[in-house]
């Protein structure tokens, strides 16, 4: 019986990181859309997310039949609670995706504002926050958790710069304000990818060590 | 012994429309921070916020415990499950209300851009949508729950137009555009609360009907 409980609570760890894979290739797929003016591949993005839907409702519905079937109790009872978390924050990750990828199609019918550097580099950040959130779960690793939690700050800084320079660019030009608009939002997006990352690293310094780094409840 | 799950289980019912109580009153309190421009109000939002992430924490520890100690089966893990993923939108609920907040606080430091007349109409309808999300939960009622998430496409369509006219705004005179993007990030964050209120009645409609309404999963 045991031995049936840890090979399902395997499997499911394995789909969780399936689909980890798929809500970052989402972020990835529409800020290379972005960067190389590619609206098939931005379109390809929105289709592709109810299959990252599907995944949430088909993970929670094991979980589920999990817990009906073994009544597992304290560590495994607390991992398949995590994994109910995780899979909502990566069901919102791909939103963003639709997001980044929306915001996209309407820059594509204009003119390139501005070469894109900081975006694909908060991009790149934020994707490492969630790989590296997902590491820190599967191998019950707090340090690189806690590591993730202090790069936030980091994404967090790229935006507000990306927001002031954008802002001076509408400021001086009028024509611009459509598209700063909608690059203010893609930042706004790779943010809260990197927000969805430092929750489950939270959470999974709190599985491994039972004690809270969350600074929200520190009050803000 | 099951005497007692039912009432734990009604005790946990109550704690979570408390924590929605709350997540309500700070989009509330922000909203009526920026109408009034009432700068300490906005302050005690983001001081509130610490209040309902720390309920979070105490709810799903005990879901958990309830898990733990009983081994509810079918209806009734379905229901702490459900708990589980409400607590979760309403955190984020609140957290909306502290960005309304700082929105609020960065506004009140120039003259009013315009009456607001759109966002409190948006504020009021999303608001409304979660507390008949909850009611929809507390009395297993799934067409309320039906009705919710109808209302979503109001919320977004009063959003739309916020955006295209504050766009004008922007684009006729460049000294609007700090506090028209305030004001758009505030009806983005109003869109959100009415997203997690559908959320909420998704969920509710599945765990009573036995069948999905969420379309998300029939693709974008």
């Amino acid at each position: 019986m045991l031995r049936h409980f840890d090979a399902e609570l395997q499997e499911l760890k394995g789909q969780t990181l399936t689909m980890a894979g798929m809500a970052e290739q989402a972020v990835g797929r529409a800020m290379s859309a972005l960067v190389e003016r590619d609206a098939p591949l931005a379109e390809k993005v929105i289709e592709e997310d109810a299959a990252v839907n599907r995944l949430e409702v088909d993970i929670e519905e094991k979980c589920l039949s999990l817990l009906a079937r073994y009544q597992p109790e304290a560590k495994d009872l607390r991992t398949i609670a995590m994994i109910f978390k995780i899979v909502n924050d990566l069901e919102r990750v791909g939103d963003q995706g639709v997001n980044i990828a929306e915001r996209t199609l309407d820059l594509l019918k204009y003119p390139l504002l501005k070469p894109l550097i900081d975006l694909p580099r908060m991009a790149v950040l934020a994707q490492r926050m969630l790989k590296d959130s997902l590491d820190a779960f599967v191998n019950a690793n707090p340090e690189l958790a806690r590591e993730v939690c202090r790069r936030d700050s980091e994404v967090d800084h790229l935006n507000d710069q990306v927001y002031h320079e954008l802002l001076v660019y509408m400021t001086q030009d009028p024509k611009t304000i459509t598209r700063a608009l909608d690059l203010i939002l893609i930042g706004r997006s790779l943010e809260r990818v990197a927000d969805h990352a430092t929750n489950i690293a939270e959470d999974v310094y709190y599985l491994v060590k039972g004690t809270t780094i969350k600074h929200r409840l520190a009050g803000v």
